[in-house]
């Protein structure tokens, strides 16, 4: 199977757990599940939850129902993207290529939207077929990496707070590795934590995931100075317009670009206790670094 | 000890586990650790909390650590709160007779805020002390009880698409049912649950907890058009002016005394299974309807 379409095969995977376990549009009240269904289902690209699925397949061969966990780390991700875009925090008006949720339901629908998307992410990994004691642990771990404290919302905290601030190095990782950094090295140990990994196994995958996460943001700083919008799929060029602190802004375009192209490789080097079994998540790394959008 | 003794030792106890779980002030980021202890120690009444307390008594003589599934519910109950108050949504400047949270730390923050504690209080009923598979049944009840079906954010759609339109019985009950009923009962049965209840008692705890989240709502509704501001601690009058529907609204005043007193008496038949066991459940029932504030 080319990478193409084990993605394709994966995002068809989650999509089909996030079906299951979303309200339907018809379940009451309408209004709201629709909005949660209409950002959820607007073509993101579920990397996520493929890492999720990826890292769980190179710790074991049995990794039945790991998309009903893969798929709380894209609840996760679309309620953070639908807080964020409201105008009190970021006001964006396009994202994956369409309006934003609060520009369609309006804001009070968008807030409670998210706030269920994060609700129901719980609810997920709580109700799921798994042993009580892993579960445990993959709520803990998802609830501090989406947290204030080295977590997700912390990050977004930074972030507002840093907009204007002079680009300083180490402004610009706190922000990072909180912000984006911790969900998605989240998703890795998730997928590990699930699969049942040891403690090598788990430190491997956390700093594949520390790269990886650090690629990623790099490459959607870079993507978002030289990429039109239409490309993107979400308002083009906010960054500099927000004065918000970036790889380009602190490094440059080609400084940012080889840093993109070191964590990649740092990624692939974390791997090598899994020896074969880690091609999918090689591929990803590679996949990260080389996207256009 | 008197009810208001035990209330104010119970307050403490959940006090001191709100302390030891949510990041200081000096936590950086600082900015949303002040906003969430701000809006979390504003003096609130701490009754669901009391409640899961007080449950968790009637089923057992060891209750060691329950404050913290019970500050949980706290957790859970200031997030709506503050996102509740927000101006897209009821648009409020009073809470617990102090500015709302996003009067004093602006709207972005309030939003994260709320995020925040919504985020924690699944972190702090993964990371607690109790055995795996009941601390999966709790979140799972958590979770429920704060979602969209039949649950707390549902019910805020209700009520927020319900502005304006005819008072309705049917339609009354559906939003109370949800919006302030799923927590109040989850209330309970979180504390029956972490107390290792069985069938016969986590049922008549459920039922309790409806009647008493019932007088609860309709008592509050009561107070919103007798009660000045000051008493309150929130801004009166605000259901009439924005039209909610409310008990006065459907019932008249005189008719809603009558029903919170019959669903007290309700409460306190649902007891009967507990016996003397209950007898702080029973009390609470009867704080709940004469409270003046």
């Amino acid at each position: 199977m080319t990478l193409a379409e084990y993605l394709a095969c994966q995002q068809r995977r989650v999509d089909a757990a996030l079906q299951h376990w979303v309200p339907a549009e018809s379940t009451p009240p309408k209004s709201i599940h629709k909005a949660m269904r209409y950002s959820l289902f607007a073509g993101g690209k579920r990397i996520r939850p493929v890492l999720c699925i990826a890292a769980a397949e190179a710790v074991s061969d049995s990794t039945d129902g790991i998309e009903s966990a893969a798929c709380t780390l894209e609840l996760i991700h679309t309620y953070s993207l639908i807080h964020d875009d409201l105008p009190a925090l970021d006001n964006d008006d396009l994202r994956r290529g369409l309006p934003t949720c609060h520009k369609v339901f309006g804001d009070a629908m968008a807030i409670l939207a998210g706030d269920a998307l994060l609700t129901l992410a719980f609810q997920v990994l709580a109700q799921m077929e798994c042993v009580p004691d892993r579960k445990t642990a993959l709520i803990a771990e998802l609830a501090v990496a989406a947290g204030t404290v080295g977590g997700m919302i912390g990050g977004q905290v930074d972030d507002i707070e840093g907009e204007g601030k002079h680009p300083d190095a180490s402004l610009l990782y706190a922000i990072h590795h909180a912000k984006t950094g911790a969900l998605l090295k989240a998703s890795l140990r998730v997928g590990g934590i699930y699969a049942g990994s040891d403690d090598e196994q788990l430190q491997a995958l956390s700093k594949y995931g520390e790269h990886v996460g650090l690629a990623f943001q790099i490459v959607d700083d870079v993507l978002d100075v030289e990429q039109p919008s239409e490309a993107l799929g979400k308002t083009a060029g906010k960054d500099a317009q927000q004065k918000k602190i970036t790889f380009p802004a602190v490094y440059g375009m080609e400084r940012s670009r080889e840093m993109a192209e070191e964590e990649r490789i740092a990624a692939h080097k974390a791997l090598r206790p899994f020896g074969q079994r880690a091609e999918r998540l090689r591929q990803l790394a590679d996949y990260v670094v080389q996207r256009k959008a």
